[in-house]
């Protein structure tokens, strides 16, 4: 255990994404209505292929051809569940890696509970969450309203490490600082902008980026973390586009910003996101990375 | 009831605005496919935080921390519709503004008879639809085809007035001009652009607009006008991004364009809406907002 | 049979174009989740209007107001294509144009099997598929990864020729070239750009623009080469708009692009592809139509 790799973050990173792009894995998305469109092209863009499919008649049959599955239950209803158990038993017992995206739970009973048995009954590679749904469903705090972390976990580390090694799992808390760890290792990534939550689906994007890096990677926290070093330098460049002044987090700056036409803003901070997963260079990452093992 | 107050429009609406930011309501939104996105954007650009929930087993749990409920059974099915009875009725007891957009109205039994059925069941802060939508749903003439009105109502101030009367609601037809009443007064907003009819969703953007709104203000005669004013200045704002004439409403015109590589459309213009709401400022507002009491 | 018009494709593409604008037909789609808000873009930005609709108590009403339906069992689940059932044979009762896009047909047998299901029961005007999925259906070859064609059949003159007697329709496989065929003449379409591959639902989006001009045209072999002339073209024309070399194909080419600011890239293609849809003139299509009879 004490040997377990802890290789440059960045460098593994950039060869991460080569394999991607050479081997064009299939990910096979269980996802929510509300980001459908963003992820497949989100999984487009980083080089990978994918699938969106959640009727219980095929699911079990396409999860086969994927390199990775992706289970969202952001817009979930208990049928919708059943179809990532019948394709995340078939994933685990062909060796496919399963991630999870926990959104809004701690929101309500239905989120929390679904979520909790999907950790229970599968085999997760990798579970990515804000702080609050992290910790609404390891049971150490931290507040959920919707599907933002209102109140987030008093230590994240602490949480990450401590249900990564209850759960044998990699755990993600994603924010400003995200926090990733396999119970043993822990990875501390500072990659990312604060234009990210001025969109929807950031955080689905991140768990696709992941499960693109966990199709080529079998050390899943090395792929978990490339993937957030990816994804939050392509928002840095991103913003860079912009060439503005962070957005606002209060009232009184937004006031102040100078009038007249519109310029950058959150969609074409959008836009710039996208081109810039796509663009995402080798020496981009290698220089940009900003990841290190605790 | 002669006494309700008739403020500065420009000024009420930047001060709602300031509210919505500071306060950033949850807005839950039980809605159709086609616009879960851009619908979900548009309530982080304004400064609310989105929620998308449609399972008959959560609704009610998740109501409970929004600040305001919209309903729009745009890709209804029965289902559908019981889940936003039951999130309405919860609404209701808790005082929650719920804000109703009867998509495709008119176009179908279906249709007509499930947004009858909500605005008969639930009680409705605002509802917000085109000419034919509320037509229909008033009995008082227009013709819709799809979703979109193709025959408008002969008077929509009349029909505005008597519809919100009779209801005791708010009503908001939207088009070329807004008109909003609460069945005593009535406002009319001019801001909007030709370019709204150029892209999907755009009235179930100004709906999610309202619903932030009423989120921040209990005169919903009143947060309904600030959200379409808001709206509407925001795609006066990207449409001069373009800086070229007006889309084309005939094929004549279409035709006589220049040739040469694409520049601003529809997309663009889309992009630079949504840059433009989350940019809007007090000052744009007061000196842009171009809406009067009848 | 021998008789059968051979017009010039450019010129009658743009005639086409110019009563899809002036006309304004519905298209009535029941289609996937990924791509329903890119396609009702694209419908309002060639010209004709969006209405999506699944709910079996009304489709059948839906459908009788169209110009054309769409059928897009992308994510497909039983219910759905029973909606589709229902509304195809209403459509074809009342002499509307179907189209069919089938998603993935040839990765699962729900898939191959449904989408087999709707050519025999329904009377399908025009099939459009990539490579590998009109291979499936015609048990001629090709293979299907999730939804995409990663072994192309050998032959597409032939398979596309061959299915289109034996079906009685038209077929039309999209590609780096477009074949088209009504069992007897087949056209052959060059326009397109390398860049639609690094998006998601351009398949989707070239089925809505066939559909779109079978609503104004009768010959539907005509109609779907001038759909495919129109959407290759646009492309073409926001590929322009990035004033850059194609997309790289191959990880070496992806690694060897300069670093710096993010520039023109997937996301930047799609904005410039909306735009050139709704921009594009009876000039540019007939300067740059690349298409011919065989």
């Amino acid at each position: 255990m004490a040997n377990k790799p802890t290789p440059d973050l960045g460098r593994a990173t950039a060869e991460m994404l080569a394999r991607i792009r050479q081997r064009k894995p299939l990910l096979h998305h269980i996802t929510n209505f509300v980001v459908m469109n963003d992820t497949a092209n989100v999984t487009l863009h980083v080089g990978a292929l994918p699938v969106m499919a959640h009727a219980r008649e095929e699911v079990a049959e396409m999860v086969a051809a994927a390199g990775a599955l992706v289970l969202n239950p952001g817009t979930l209803t208990p049928e919708w569940v059943e179809a990532m158990l019948i394709a995340g038993r078939r994933a685990n017992e062909l060796g496919i890696p399963v991630v999870l995206d926990p959104v809004g739970a701690g929101a309500t009973t239905l989120r929390t509970q679904a979520n909790q048995r999907l950790l229970r009954e599968l085999k997760i590679a990798v579970l990515r969450g804000n702080s609050g749904e992290v910790g609404a469903l390891a049971g150490m705090g931290g507040v959920v309203k919707g599907v933002e972390s209102v109140v987030d976990v008093a230590d994240p580390i602490m949480v990450t490490k401590t249900f990564a090694r209850q759960q044998s799992i990699v755990v993600a808390i994603t924010g400003k600082q995200d926090v990733i760890s396999d119970g043993e290792r822990v990875v501390l990534v500072d990659n990312g902008d604060p234009w990210l939550k001025t969109i929807t689906g950031t955080g689905c994007m991140a768990t696709t980026m992941i499960a693109a890096f966990c199709a080529v990677e079998q050390d899943h926290l090395l792929a978990a973390s490339g993937g957030l070093i990816a994804f939050g330098l392509a928002a840095e460049l991103a913003a860079a586009v912009g060439q503005v002044a962070k957005p606002a987090s209060d009232t009184a700056a937004i006031e102040s910003r100078p009038t007249g036409l519109p310029a950058f803003g959150p969609a074409s901070f959008k836009t710039a996101l996208f081109d810039a997963i796509y663009n995402l260079t080798a020496e981009q990452i290698i220089a940009g990375a900003k990841a290190r093992w605790l």
